[in-house]
């Protein structure tokens, strides 16, 4: 007894005219790619899905890498992607990547199977209670109802599916999740007795709408700017303060990163990007774009004398520390932050001001409303110069000083790859150091897109969000590459992610710093106790990752010089497939590299001072 | 300024009395491990674990891993085992294992650190709403108070501490989650000065009770048996039902097995064991206990001519198919279900009467009532001799029907370690087909353990699971061997479970059945829908795992005959250290083998019908 999927559409029964109805309205608010889980309690929404024509499914095995993988898809497809696992723990394992999404905002549609109600809470096997199961960490959750054909049921599958993907994309964008519970036969068995006949199907219910219309269109106001006297009351404070600083933290809005140049070149402020801003390797030539405040605002001698009037803060809350430590050194200044999602990202309790409103619209409001102020009136002071001096100062001196380094050191992958990535690239980074590092050593103004999973941070998962990235970019059929630089511990925390290079065939460079554990924390006051040190945080595992690269058929190098880093990365960019590049590192110098360099910049920052005078 | 940890004792900080309180209480309830994932912001309880003689810490890297490795110990020790991360996605982590532990009733102190109050919802980094972040999931949470050193706070949290345990232990038990905020510095600083002079300190709450007694003792009731009345009538009815049955399924009580097996003597019942119910395979002699009733209940034949009159099921619902098959067509007898922990574990719907009493009091009650009917009201009806004599039949013909087979056969792994595993082995199962094989094919009746996940039945985490079982043999200084049976999927989604094996030199023999895929799928309706079968359900991953054990310095076998695979046991038995001995199958014939068993049972039950007559 063998049939094809197809069966179901002539005659379908009534699960899968069901099913079908809801995918099929899926695809039709745009969603086009769907990643799956195997499983048997999601076998009608799988089939339908692979039944579905302009929806691509990815098949991926760890529930939690395949989240995660979703999660990257969606980031750089800037469009929710479908995530279908089945009942069960396999739920539970999507929970780390929809914390993350629905932090950092990125639109997931969250499909898990259930078994029908009769079999909840009562010993059914693989049978959890997934009501709300992602509590606080999804938008919207619904559990949907049991399938049925019937005119209402139809309108009702057609609307929800629209609805849910209206909500995820809605600001701010997240993740989504619906409970569909089936009830055996799981199959698409004819049953076309259970099915109206044809002449009472009401044809919108049961075939959707013409052209391939959504059944419900949704569409969103636009993101709306400040009303017009706080406009002017803000105009007014940036022309009276002449010594602001504008920061943007992680985000991922492309408009943002024009508009923000030119408010920055309007008020003569720096503006200090963070590696994760969009704005900071936007291709915008450098004008007031600052890329290294991480390294000179830890030099006492620059930050004592460089106290702003007023800060604007737009984005999340930066990576640099040196840089939090600034705003709470000057928490008594005018502190603004622009979060068009309505949301709070300010952990420092020194915001003097919240302004929700998207951050587009508040710029060019700003911009407009500063282009009244006459030129005669624009800076005179030498501020946004004195920052963009300490800027070309400090790169000159971390150059300088990694040249003499006579070790491998962590933070120089990202001043290689600077020069390495061809424009249009993703550099995706892990948490702990290689964001870290990013945001010190890479100043590329060329457009490089750079991403993390900094809503919650968590070393789960960087591998599958590159992953991810790299479908999208074979689905938007973008050639230019995605290269990861993640630590030894993150990336055997995601090597189950590997599985997705080899099962989709995906290009990816991944630079995996190897020192062995826990390099971060040699940074951090544990240090310090080194009784339990090694045991509790640093946490070496001694592991030679060349046989499970091999394993999933990708190529592994490990490299002992620079010049083998750029010949090797040069054919990795070229090869395609899973190319795993190490560099291999040693935890405790690494601190004492950093350190060398933190000296080497506030040397060079003294030295220019003291020309100066 | 290096220091060691127990500085912090003379003089602590505030911070560090109040987690020592805390970690020593949890010591004196009960708690003798800790599984410890690292991380910054849970410092202050995992030194104060490192600290505290008498806790045993396992560090591991994954906490999804970690978390089934915490529910392996705790399951084999059977107290509870405690579980610590840092804030974040990490915490996230633990759900599935969590869910596990719900469903199934293992004991589990679950402990987050998490971000002082005002870092929450606010953007700061490494931050998520960790207020019941599991749910329904676990049975209680806290979201414990910010460390204080006043005689209050340490009353509070050696009292919490205590609770906790006493919680998760309490029938059902459970997994009970707390929740620690705390505030940097994380490290223990010397900070005498914010405490209290000694004189100002109230012992008790200061030192703790002495000869390490816990600060409060808690003490449950023991589980009672049912009322009297109650009794008279079970009794009056299983004397009258001759025809009566009684089921176990999956539960953990040692205790209950010799009761069982008493009152299915004295009533003349057949005893239907799960091989997860330690009455299967408790070294009891066979007397009544069945354990091939999963395959001689497929035969039409054997079920139409044995209608029970009554039945009583323990534990959770059996494994068997054919045995709810079977219950589902005389679905109009009485079903007894007894759950001493007041649950539903009753999917069927069937149940003519729930039982809310401990089951070993229980069947003591039934025994005692029953001892007063004479001898010659006894059974005089030969229907547990029918059962018996097709449980010998059936394992005579699944026997000589496998030694024809030329391929390997799955379910022979089973029959095979049968022979080979000592007595006091431990046999942990995957879900899917290595539970379900070992029902059918593993009979042996002397005393091994045999567990699963059979809360979720999920495919995650049992490799973890059984791990976590080894370490709990090594901290019970008991050498018996634990013995793993999985598939490659599960394997696959479990794999950075191997790194305890190599951080904790543990011993585990993995018995891996690669048949390259979702085996089960191939018995399920979904298998007669080929055109999306292999893509959606299949799942094939080709790999070889080979290279994965060997980085975790394990040994990977692959045998091709049962004699190797007995010698490759025995060796692996004797080696100790991480033994994967590879079994290679084939989905689509592996259906096939079992079918033509089905058949040769059913043919073999038919002859023995056909002599009688």
């Amino acid at each position: 007894m063998t049939r094809t999927a197809s069966d179901r559409s002539t005659p379908p029964n009534p699960l899968y005219a069901y099913v079908g109805a809801f995918v099929s309205e899926l695809r039709r608010a745009g969603i086009a790619h769907v990643v799956i889980c195997p499983g048997s309690r999601s076998t009608p929404l799988a089939l339908a899905c692979a039944e579905e024509k302009g929806l691509r499914v990815w098949m991926h095995l760890d529930e939690r890498a395949a989240a995660f993988f979703a999660l990257g898809m969606a980031k750089r497809l800037a469009s929710p992607v479908a995530l279908l696992c089945t009942s069960g723990t396999a739920a539970a394992n999507f929970f780390p990547a929809i914390i993350e999404a629905k932090l950092t905002r990125v639109p997931l549609i969250v499909l898990t199977a259930d078994r029908p109600h009769e079999l909840r809470d009562c010993g059914a096997p693989q049978t959890i209670d997934q009501n709300r199961l992602y509590g606080v960490y999804v938008k919207w959750f619904m559990d949907v109802a049991l399938p049925e054909a019937t005119t209402t049921a139809l309108r009702y599958i057609r609307t929800l599916a629209n609805r849910a993907v209206a909500l995820a994309r809605a600001r701010p964008a997240g993740p989504v999740h619906l409970n569909l519970p089936f009830r055996e036969p799981l199959t698409p068995e004819p049953q076309p007795q259970l099915l109206p006949p044809a002449t009472e199907r009401e044809p919108l219910a049961w075939a959707g709408r013409a052209e391939q219309a959504p059944y419900v269109r949704v569409t969103e106001a636009e993101g709306a700017g400040l009303p017009v006297a706080t406009v002017a009351r803000l105009a007014a404070l940036l022309r009276q303060y002449r010594r602001g600083l504008i920061i943007v933290g992680p985000q991922s809005e492309p408009r943002l990163a024009p508009v923000l140049q030119r408010l920055a070149e309007r008020c003569g402020y720096p503006l200090l990007a963070d590696p994760l801003s969009q704005v900071r390797s936007s291709g915008q030539s450098p004008g007031p774009v600052l890329r290294s405040y991480d390294a000179f605002l830890r030099s006492e001698r620059f930050v004592a004398s460089a106290a702003p009037d007023l800060v604007l803060r737009f984005g999340a809350i930066p990576t640099s520390k040196p840089l939090l430590l600034y705003l709470q050194r000057y928490g008594d200044r005018p502190l603004l932050v622009v979060d068009g999602a309505g949301g709070w990202e300010e952990p420092t309790q020194l915001a003097s001001e919240m302004l929700h409103a998207d951050p587009v619209a508040v710029c060019e409001q700003l911009i407009e409303a500063l282009a009244e102020t006459s030129d005669a009136e624009e800076h005179h002071e030498p501020w946004l110069e004195r920052w963009q001096q300490a800027e070309r100062l400090t790169q000159q001196a971390l150059r300088r000083t990694m040249e003499t380094f006579s070790q491998l050191f962590e933070g120089r992958v990202f001043s290689e790859l600077a020069e390495l990535l061809p424009d249009g690239s993703t550099l995706y980074v892990g948490n702990s150091m290689p964001v870290r590092d990013l945001d010190t050593f890479f100043w590329s103004e060329r457009p490089i897109r750079c991403l993390g999973n900094r809503g919650a941070n968590g070393i789960d998962g960087v591998l599958s969000s590159a992953l991810g990235v790299s479908a999208a970019q074979q689905a938007l059929a973008d050639p230019a590459p995605v290269v990861l630089v993640i630590g030894d511990l993150a990336f055997l925390h995601d090597l189950n992610g590997l599985i997705a290079a080899h099962l989709h065939q995906l290009p990816l460079l991944v630079i995996l710093i190897n020192n062995d554990g826990g390099g971060i924390f040699s940074f951090l006051p544990q240090a310090a106790y080194p009784e339990h040190f090694e045991q509790l945080f640093g946490t070496p595992t001694g592991l030679n990752f060349a046989p499970a690269v091999e394993m999933y058929r990708g190529r592994f190098r490990r490299i002992s010089s620079w010049e083998e880093f750029r010949s090797a990365c040069r054919e990795g960019l070229s090869q395609g497939g899973l190319q795993v590049i190490e560099v291999v590192t040693e935890r405790a110098s690494n601190v004492e590299l950093h350190r060398q360099l933190w000296r080497a910049v506030d040397q060079a920052l003294h030295r220019e001072a003291s020309e100066e005078v």
